[in-house]
């Protein structure tokens, strides 16, 4: 468990509640774990925060006790019995606080938790409500960059020292993946970011790969996509596509590797001056769309340019066709485009940008070519 | 992604299949990403399984489609296109179906996916259901118990080799925990079964603990609660508490170490007769709670007996006071007593046991004592 965090939850929480007069709530149910985290500072699981107009109160149980009060000093808690479970506990709480509109978490709260509420408190205005704490998460004040800043510099380091190491012949996808996560906690993560992709050749070709059971290959291409874990729980994700050995093969049906990669890079720098604040995404993700098909590879990026990460790898905003949500300052995103060819091999460039009124500031350093290079 | 998978997935949609009918209902939305692999074998996630009298269909995206191919061949995909998401593909391919009663798993949907599903096929009967799935997975069949067994081979061996390496003076629980964790998969473990628990005496003392960096004691107890988890995705679970040094302080207000670990060893024990088919499980709680009275321990012994393991770490039957649910021959579960005392140490003894009508039989051999042993 984390000590006092450095973060301003106090401060969150009044922003979020000023969201309630607007949306005629008297008081907002947080139930998702990174929400509880995001406004208190508390670490742990099966603690449920409500925030009122003039309450904070976190339904918690005897486990915690001591985490509670190392992690959030001076905050309520109603502490519920063994005997009694989360989901019973939360209404007792909301009678006690006699709310009239209560606002639910409809995209994490599960049906049968809302069926309970409504039975034993039959006479709350209950309204499903999203994305309210999400929006307030999208935009990170300079504490919580810093602390990203830290992550995306754990990744980086820890790429550098696993890449210089290099690999015994034979090494699997797996081995290699183990020893960055065990590089990037030995270095100060709490642990990686999120599964690490650790892909050779064909196994590149597959966004959605994980590393197997299989040797890297000793010509090809190494596809590392990898992200590290602060102890306060904030992310980076990056990820790099480098040779091995002498690369992959030619193939006649594929395209050649070096002129790919750079339009690949190409298409990642197109992005940068629209990372600023009032463009929609779908504008972000259609710049680099329209880079890459100049280059005729717009149909081999199957997959979204980017998302907003934090406390989550996945989070708002999100770089899709279509999404006309507005970047803001101080979201920090992804712009991750990649070329996938079956069988052969995929391209994937990735790298971490602070939005500003001047463009995407770009968060991480390493060198995006072929070549493995060293932290600038 | 793992292969083919060993498992009768066929059977088991079937014998959902056959709770239909009683429920009174045409279909059930399978929702919860462990059901959909255990009723499937597919490994991946945003995906959804329909399970009718006469259909079985999963509703998933493109990004799988090999994915599927490779871990479920045979069964139907209902693949999204891009622009569709899971929330809205789920009801289009339930009205192709033509069910007019269906079952959605109310523990795990969202509120906000019921409020979807409602609004866009307003004629469905809409049934919260519960357990059903939960129940077939509480009892394995030979396959699942022997993938079990390897995951807690794995986890007694990687434990062993750990131990036996020992900890260079002002090793952290945090590093330790680290390199416990890169043991396990260098000797075949997917990974830990969850974030594993290294304490040293005060944190020990604590249920809910998480290694800090701080350094192992260089006398007392180290309490290590860890598992291992197969590539199929079945763990185990198992809690040792040991001597470091000449072993923790004596403490005028704290009962002397050896005798309690010893009844906390005896209290495990007396929960074995009472792992077979009919039991209750709060009786198995109180076999265990009644044994530690003998000693006075009752007291400290703040959480529950223990639980059921497999695709999950923790999930049918749980050993609570006042579960009146009966045991059934083929669960695997684990027996964890422990007792702890603030600010001093703790102990907590945990093994993994399979429910058969002669009573449990206990899936773990690594010595429980204070002096870590080698596996018997």
């Amino acid at each position: 468990m984390a000590g006092a965090s450095p973060f301003d939850h106090a401060q969150r929480r009044d922003r979020l509640r000023h969201l309630l007069n607007p949306m005629d709530l008297d008081l907002l149910v947080v139930s998702r774990g990174v929400h509880v985290r995001y406004l208190t500072g508390f670490s742990g699981d099966s603690t449920v925060l409500l925030v009122g107009r003039a309450t904070d109160l976190l339904v918690s149980d005897g486990r915690y006790t001591e985490q509670l009060a190392r992690e959030c000093p001076g905050l309520d808690v109603h502490v519920r019995p063994p005997s009694q479970k989360l989901v019973d506990a939360v209404p007792q709480a909301l009678a006690a606080l006699k709310a009239g509109s209560i606002g639910v978490e409809s995209a994490s709260i599960t049906l049968a938790e809302m069926e309970r509420w409504r039975e034993l408190l039959p006479a709350v205005a209950w309204k499903s409500c999203q994305g309210m704490v999400e929006g307030l998460r999208a935009v990170k004040d300079s504490r919580e960059l810093d602390e990203i800043r830290r992550a995306v510099d754990l990744a980086q380091h820890g790429y550098a020292q696993w890449r210089q190491a290099g690999f015994i012949p034979g090494t699997t996808e797996k081995q290699a993946a183990d020893r960055l996560e065990f590089t990037l906690r030995g270095i100060g993560a709490q642990e990686s970011a999120f599964p690490l992709i650790i892909a050779g050749n064909d196994g590149a070709a597959l966004p959605h790969y994980h590393p197997a059971d299989k040797p890297l290959p000793e010509n090809g291409v190494l596809l590392t996509d990898w992200g590290a874990q602060t102890a306060l729980g904030y992310k980076s994700d990056l990820t790099r596509t480098t040779l091995l050995g002498k690369g992959p093969a030619s193939f006649p049906d594929t395209p050649a590797l070096e002129p790919t990669h750079q339009a690949v890079q190409a298409a990642q720098q197109a992005a940068i001056p629209f990372l600023r604040p009032g463009v929609e995404c779908s504008q972000v993700d259609q710049a680099v769309r329209q880079s890459l098909a100049k280059y005729d590879l717009e149909q081999y990026f199957v997959h979204g340019t980017g998302h907003g990460f934090g406390l989550e790898i996945h989070e708002a905003p999100w770089f899709r066709q279509g999404n006309p949500e507005k970047l803001q300052a101080g979201m920090v995103v992804t712009i991750e485009p990649g070329v996938y060819f079956p069988g052969r091999w995929g391209i994937r460039v990735e790298d971490d940008f602070l939005v500003t009124p001047d463009g995407g500031v770009c968060l991480s350093s390493l060198p995006r070519g072929l070549e493995p290079g060293a932290i600038s």
